[in-house]
């Protein structure tokens, strides 16, 4: 078989959502290798027209939140009602720490085992921008492979948050009821970049603080502006755990988009993910470029080491290795 | 004149601390004008030998822990035992929001009548690697001028918590007493940057919760690894209002400085810093490039425009533009 009906078949194998040639096109997307990455952006053009009919959640919260319990019941509510859900985490505090979100096995034990659901930590190695731009391919996979929800999930670091809004409609700020000083520990940065901020958790002796944390966030929230996105956040409660305003959360969620597809302003959103995206991968590609090229390398090497025992500033040094690669 | 002895001239008035000439030597780095860049470069690099002697300290906090008066506070207590203090501060939120963490002219009123001390907002124009960057070499000014003490600060968004991170040595967080569910609050992933987080407002009613937290963040930190750090982040209160435990953290910050210099960390730490930066500026340099070249501006707008239509994946994009560059 030709290279070109290989890809071909590759490509259908994945619109069929074959679990095994979606599998296999995730992971060649992750590959570093020189001849997976031509292959892999062969297999993206060729999915490109088929990607863009999802809805692309993005989901932050502090850990202890109830991420995971969240994403569980939401996605088996969202199968429920016929969804395809799948869902991609990045976590790049993991080659810190050691830990990983998506480590523990016991994680969404339930919907994990779902045909209608596909769960998949994402790329951990590379800057960050390379690990965001890789899980944005594979959200395109997925798209292309008829999954219509597709959650990507993050935790703690703010350059993923923002990374996880640059790749998402809609991005959920999930936290847990809290008394007294609440606002204080949610920083302004996290409430700026979400649509939706989710108070889990509200069940049991919780509830009447969660109702009060509802009420302190509805007050802060008139005052907030934001701009870029869908609209002020809204404000929601549910408890994951004991599945109740998960179907509200569903509705709120569906009234966002309602409303954006019909301002236009998910597709200008989109537009703009796009081009930040293109240059995102840029920078990428030249830092790809200067690594590889030997004699480029050796330039960059002996000016790395000025630079750094203070003999020439980073800002010349800069020029200079832009100027060797341009001549 | 001649242009040389007149940059010259320049920098000894910087390194003379004249204050005039100092805020003009941050207005210059501020242009984006082409020959400004050409001299603040030329600047730079007469003044890069006599830089790097300052303690670079990174403060960041929510809006209300009271990041001002403990800066404030801080700062004054520093000049009274004969440091000079240069305060720099950076917003990125501040064009989405119209406001700006500078922009209160009540802010830090005794320490900014300080002829010890130098307040200054940094640039809040262009991609946040770009004000960054110019806030680095605003620091490399005040460090020639003789400010021994250099304080960056920044509020909320993620994205510019890592940016001080990358410009100081010892990175410190700001919080408020908070009862119950506090660590909850804190994002995990600004705790992995900081070095010291000081609880402000230990004074009165505040007080025993001020304790609690403290305690509660001890027992935290204990399990929290920080591998990239100056060791396992310290944790001190103070009231900045009440002028308690300032000259404590003080001694903590003397301590790390002690003991970073004798393992060679902050020397490590530095030296990694200035490699960050100098791909930091490539990219800078780049993007200004691309977009200043007429005939690849004309290939960038076409492809893009393809790019948010959906027509052509913004990595076959980015790889086309970056070959046009090349050629």
């Amino acid at each position: 078989m030709s290279e070109k009906r290989k890809l071909s078949k590759f490509a259908k194998d994945i619109r069929n959502c074959q679990r095994k040639a979606v599998g296999k096109a995730i992971t060649l997307i992750e590959s570093t290798r020189d001849d997976d990455r031509v292959l892999a952006e062969q297999l993206i053009s060729e999915l490109l027209p088929h990607t863009g009919h999802s809805k692309r959640l993005g989901i932050t919260g502090a850990p202890g939140v109830g991420k995971s319990t969240f994403i569980e019941t939401f996605g088996l509510a969202l199968i429920d009602k016929g969804h395809r859900v799948a869902v991609l985490a990045i976590d790049p505090s993991s080659p810190n720490t050691g830990g990983s979100i998506l480590g523990d096995k016991t994680r969404m034990e339930y919907l994990s085992k779902k045909h209608e659901a596909f769960i998949r930590p994402s790329p951990t190695s590379g800057r960050l921008g390379g690990i965001a731009a890789r899980t944005r391919e594979a959200m395109f996979i997925l798209e292309a492979a008829g999954f219509d929800i597709v959650i990507i999930e993050t935790v703690g670091v703010g350059q993923s948050e923002i990374a996880v809004s640059n790749l998402t409609d809609v991005f959920i700020l999930l936290i847990a009821p809290a008394a007294g000083d609440d606002l204080q520990g949610i920083k302004r940065g996290i409430i700026e970049l979400s649509d939706l901020i989710i108070i889990n958790k509200a069940d049991g002796e919780l509830l009447p603080i969660a109702n009060k944390t509802e009420s302190d966030y509805d007050s802060a929230l008139q005052v907030l502006r934001n701009k870029d996105r869908l609209g002020t956040p809204k404000i929601a409660k549910c408890s994951a755990l004991m599945n109740t305003g998960i179907m509200e959360i569903g509705k709120i969620i569906d009234t966002f988009y309602e409303s954006a597809e019909q301002t236009g302003v998910l597709q200008k959103r989109r537009a703009s993910q796009d081009s930040k995206w293109m240059w995102e991968e840029i920078h990428e590609l030249l830092t790809f470029k200067l690594k590889s090229d030997k004699k480029l390398s050796a330039v960059i090497k002996k000016l790395e080491s000025r630079v750094e025992s203070g003999k020439t500033s980073s800002t010349s040094a800069a020029r200079t290795i832009l100027e060797s690669m341009l001549k």
